[in-house]
């Protein structure tokens, strides 16, 4: 497969066409962005850390039956990928309340919730992506009703997939992001990655933060936590 | 009826115990707030507008068939109500873009939307009465599905009604907020207020604003807009 123009360029992965049909070539770059971009920094080898670990839990989803838009890794920060266009919503799932859910209903952090909570964001920077609810997708036509049932329905088969998966690797599933795409024949398919950068992971003893949050809140090494996930995972150590 | 004693003040209302059981005694205030009681300012004569003008609204509320907790108007100030147990959501309809759902969704203010738009706002001050969805509800235990479904459907018949009266009167009900208690027995019941403070209403031929936002924005008298809305009803006429 050969790599072609870029296609576009994102605050984490940039895209490139190939010679392959509805096919991209993505990249994982290093530069690390919270709060809507307003904390930003470059983290040598992050794009390296989620490449691999978004590669693995894509396929791990494969093996369950999730159908996804990985199509193979290419190499250490790249990956191959079915094109899709891209829903305008930020899926999140969420076990245990943290971050946003926190803020929004007073719950203690840390709080184990009875039944996943899904929520929707419009992914709009300039909005700051915001929550929205379903009357509000249908009023942006972001997205049918027969879509929105259909995401739900998925993210939390992802859920339950990869909260046992992970728990099996002594890692405990927070929350998550997902987005979808639509292929050419106008179905849903599981896009974006899967990564550190968009679940919340922590250990299931110690209750010790691998994920984004040591970059967001400054209260750790982003690459070292996400090298304990990786490892946690299986995946090969790099130096 | 006799009044008894303070039961609770409210921003825009005080509540008082009776000597008629589950019957409660509210006093409209002249007290005007906005943005989470960021803004506050005394104007004199709001208190009578909004009581009138709720009274009208319910009485009207009653003739189509909708329960609602409005027993009598007491005075200028003041009206009797059925005692409920406020369930803890703002449910806000909206039939034009305006206010947050502009910031929201970036659509254009004075769009008209083609569904009436029902969103559910966690009705906390401290927390800023965030906008929640319906799994948030149910993490919070907030209101049952049941109830949920119920508040809606009252909620968009109460829209359906009230924008056909302001309608008649040369009105645009843009929005309104309403909230829900359960009384004795367990039944959802529409209370609190209906007034130009919950509502926007806008002109129906040159969409002048006649509502709150006068005060939010600074943009006019509020006493004024609310005495138009108020004439536009057949109210009294007050000096
Ligand atoms: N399979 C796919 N086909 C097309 N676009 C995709 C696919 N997977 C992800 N994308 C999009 O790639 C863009 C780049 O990713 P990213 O750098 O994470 O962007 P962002 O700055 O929006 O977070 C995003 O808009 C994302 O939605
Ligand atoms: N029928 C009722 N029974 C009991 N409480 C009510 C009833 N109707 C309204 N309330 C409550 O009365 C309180 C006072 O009203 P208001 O001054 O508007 O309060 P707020 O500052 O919360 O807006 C509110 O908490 C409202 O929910
Ligand atoms: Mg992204
Ligand atoms: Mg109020």
């Amino acid at each position: 497969m050969e790599k072609r123009a870029l296609l576009y360029e994102g605050k984490a992965k940039k895209l490139y066409e190939t010679d392959v049909e509805n096919t991209l070539w993505v990249e994982y770059k290093d530069d690390a962005t919270a709060f809507n971009g307003e904390k930003k920094e470059v983290l040598v080898g992050k794009g390296k850390l989620n490449n691999e670990i978004s590669s693995l839990l894509f396929q791990k989803l494969h093996e369950e039956g999730i159908n996804n838009h990985f199509v193979d890794r290419l190499s250490e920060t790249e990956q191959a990928v079915k094109k899709t266009t891209i829903v305008p919503l930020e899926v999140v799932v969420r076990n245990i309340v943290a971050g946003s859910l926190h803020r929004r209903t007073g719950i203690e952090e840390g709080t184990e919730v009875d039944r996943p909570v899904v929520e929707f964001y419009y992914k709009d920077d300039e909005l700051g992506d915001p929550l929205i609810n379903d009357d509000h997708i249908r009023l942006l036509q972001a997205a049918s009703p027969v879509q929105v049932k259909d995401m739900k329905q998925v993210a939390e088969h992802v859920n339950e997939t990869l909260k046992k998966h992970f728990s099996d690797h002594g890692l405990l599933l927070v929350d998550f992001k997902i987005e979808f795409g639509t292929t050419e024949d106008g179905k849903l398919l599981l896009s974006d990655e899967i990564s550190p950068d968009t679940c919340r992971l922590w250990d299931k003893e110690t209750r010790q933060k691998f994920d984004k949050d040591l970059f967001r809140y400054g209260i750790g090494s982003l690459q070292e936590g996400y090298t304990e996930i990786l490892q946690r995972l299986g995946g090969a150590a790099h130096g």
